[in-house]
């Protein structure tokens, strides 16, 4: 060995240190940098605080998401594919430009116009006791009688089950679902569920053993006077059949009435029916993220309703909260790093046309959307958060917990979701939905009663300051 | 050392060792009785959750408390002293028979009896534009004005140090506390104890500067039509002046004309008075314990309203859910073993004297009452429950949170108390409130809006079935 070979070797002992050294130092500077970015990056708790409560102090001192709301529901009702529906759209985009957001426009929607016609007439004839009336209104993308009405005697049910075993008396009657929502179940959403499959599919159940209408017991807990419309489908392997809904008092009086005299008649006339469709619109106003424009946080209501009110809380209430929560952003002076966008919906009642529109627009390829909050439970007191998207969402969201909780937040779970944003959903985008208390919510859905009055100001700006929290979040920390 | 010796020493080592066997088997014995009658006393919660779910059953099909509601305030306002109120106590006492409570029973109280007389006239009158009335009404234990009213000009104040600033330009002057309620709070009753407090002492503040009278904001978030009255009181150092609320549409007005014409005069008449006391009743029914009916659930609210409604949310709600919470509990065929007890005060809207009878009543000797819950936060939909008694309480409660929960019990928390049992408290017994949602509460209170409509058949059902699985638990577990 000579010393040139030690010499090599002690140089390649001290370049094996020395490029020891040199990763070391090398990964401690990277975990030093990552380190400081994470630093940068992290979220100062009292800093979004202090932002949640100006949102917060804006909100409550203003309550301006009634304000919107009355706006809204000034056109009237507001019918997929009606006159109405096209003014509510004008109506919120003016709004939102008003209001100095970003960017505001307008995407068509191809949507089916179903029309009412002139008021349903319902009578119950009896032998016994005479002619009386009861409320009825058709249901959504029903058929219409015959001009001439029909008239036909009567078989209640209140199960399939039951209607199958009286198949053999089906053939030229009228079907009467009387089936009542739950009072049990705490959740009316899943009461609602439930009850709202008669509407849904029962004209199609009761054609195949040969009625010539069905009559369903309005979907609402209370006992009242007003009918309760909603969508229902036809399956194309029966004919179709006219179905209307009938008032709950009326329900319960026509089934005492058909035990005093099971051969009563009764005589529908409806003058429903499907015109040619109408391009409407989606509606969408943005604050544009400073950074990363490109990824949006949606959160969106839908614009059409039921053509029996101004649909106060189904679901003016929904998109009014969304404008809201932007402007309190805006108005509070924050600048979000990614995108808040509002979308009102056209035609979430007749199908969800407008939210299959939305992921269809050519638009959406250069976008990315993060999360989509849809609100469609009414515009009551928020007392949870529901989203999806596993553990690591939830954990995210619950940084900002305790900033929640003293808003009413009681609980942040796993959930969220909608008929407008179920498209975004199944391209992978994570759903949302801020829970209202909503017991008192069927009391008005889709009857006459869903008017403004049924909707309180503090509890309706309560979604808007908690959604304008959320979503600021979600633009500045991304998912 | 003889034989004997050994022997004797042997029995005693022998005896040393059987005693301590017997020690041994004794306290084996001791601990092992003392498990099983600890596993005969525990709870089965299987059991109580059978049963919970049958209250709630019961509760949610029947909706009884909402009946109840109306028939209590049938009898119209039920303002202390008053023949309504009277009558109310004669009602009760029926209804509690009619349910088959195990005991219904008055017990004398004596209370003030103040009277609004005619209707309060309020004017304001200006030079620059004329008469205008406004919508006014006495507070309660207000002295009247003079026959022939008060006319004098007016000093606007929102705070007392404002007022003190003032108080050279206050002789011979209306002052116009126009303080509203911050809406930037998120919890109404804190806000609501904010404002009050110009409602409660602002005469007598403002007489020791020599005001003549004082109008006060009412205290709602809501600008509407309609006066609020509540309790005034009376510092016996300084003069007593009629003091009067004004609606806050009202407030808001008078402070714009008073900018437009600070020389504006107001001219109040107000027939108020205190008249002779009077013998009234708590009212009280119980569910007698079968193993311990000594001792005392206590669950209640008060029967007395202001006058200027049926005080349907304050507190009708209170009374009935008490009611309807012990008829659960019968229906549902349950025999607690301690006693609960609804007890229906007289008299907490003038300071209580209803309370302080219950404890001081001869019958309270020989009871002991565990627990003392007051529902005075109106018939809304619950949210949470509070309780005093600490982390050993909190902690027995929580036994049954995950009963409670699904039924939107979001937490439970040390808390609870209120006027009617502040008396009992005092004693050491433990207070409890169910918590409902408040946000709307303030639009009725102390008002003409206060009246049933004003209250949710199913929210309120949801307290009086909450109040039972809670009642039932502690009668059956004791504290």
């Amino acid at each position: 060995m000579n010393i040139c070979q030690t010499n090599s070797k002690l140089v390649l002992r001290l370049s094996k240190k020395l490029l020891l050294l040199l990763i070391l130092q090398f990964s401690f500077l990277i975990s030093i940098s990552g380190y400081l970015l994470s630093q940068e990056n992290a979220l100062d708790l009292t800093d979004f605080k202090n932002r949640a409560e100006t949102i917060k102090n804006l909100g409550l001192s203003q309550e301006k998401a009634y304000e919107f709301l009355k706006i809204l529901t000034s056109v009237g009702s507001r019918l997929t594919g009606s006159p109405e529906a096209a003014r509510a759209v004008e109506l919120m985009v003016r709004l939102m430009s008003d209001l100095g957001f970003d960017q505001v426009w307008k995407e068509p929607v191809q949507v089916n116009h179903w029309v009412r016609g002139k008021a349903e007439k319902g009578l119950v004839k009896s032998q016994k006791f005479g002619q009386r009336r009861i409320n009825i209104c058709a249901l959504g993308n029903s058929i219409g009688t015959p001009s001439n009405g029909i008239e036909a005697g009567v078989v209640e049910v209140n199960t399939f089950d039951r209607l199958s075993e009286l198949k053999e008396t089906i053939e030229g009657k009228i079907v009467f679902f009387n089936v009542p929502m739950d009072r049990t179940i705490v959740e009316p959403f899943a009461a609602y569920g439930r009850a709202a499959q008669f509407r849904l599919r029962g004209a199609s159940e009761a054609a195949r053993y040969g009625a010539r209408a069905v009559l369903i017991r309005s979907v609402t807990y209370r006992i009242d006077d007003y009918p309760h419309t909603g969508l229902m489908v036809y399956d194309e392997q029966y004919p179709k059949i006219p179905a209307a809904a009938i008032s709950t008092s009326d329900a319960e009086r026509l089934s005492r009435w058909l035990k005093d005299d099971p051969e009563l008649r009764i005589f529908l006339k409806m003058h429903c029916q499907q015109l040619e469709p109408v391009i409407s619109s989606n509606v969408i106003g943005q604050l544009t993220g400073t950074e990363k424009p490109e990824e949006i946080i949606l959160v969106g209501g839908h614009l059409d309703s039921w053509d029996l009110s101004p649909g106060a809380h189904d679901d003016a209430s929904g998109c009014v909260v969304a404008i809201e929560a932007l402007r309190l952003i805006k108005e509070s002076g924050l600048r979000p790093k990614r995108t808040i966008r509002a979308v009102l919906f056209m035609d979430e009642e007749f199908g969800g046309t407008g939210g299959r529109a939305y992921v269809r627009a050519e638009a959406r390829q250069k976008e990315k959307h993060l999360v989509a909050i849809e609100q469609d439970h009414g515009g009551f007191v928020p007392i949870g958060l529901a989203i999806g998207g596993g553990e690591r969402v939830l954990n995210k969201i619950k940084t900002i917990e305790n900033i929640l909780k003293p808003l009413g937040i009681n609980w942040i779970r796993t959930g969220g979701g909608g008929v407008d944003i179920g498209p975004l959903v199944e391209q992978g985008v994570i759903p949302g939905s801020l829970i209202p208390d909503s017991q008192r919510y069927f009391d008005y859905h889709h009857s006459a009663l869903d008017v403004p009055s049924a909707v309180h100001p503090r509890e309706l700006e309560f979604q808007a300051i908690i959604l304008a929290i959320v979503v600021y979040f979600l633009a500045q920390e991304g998912l």
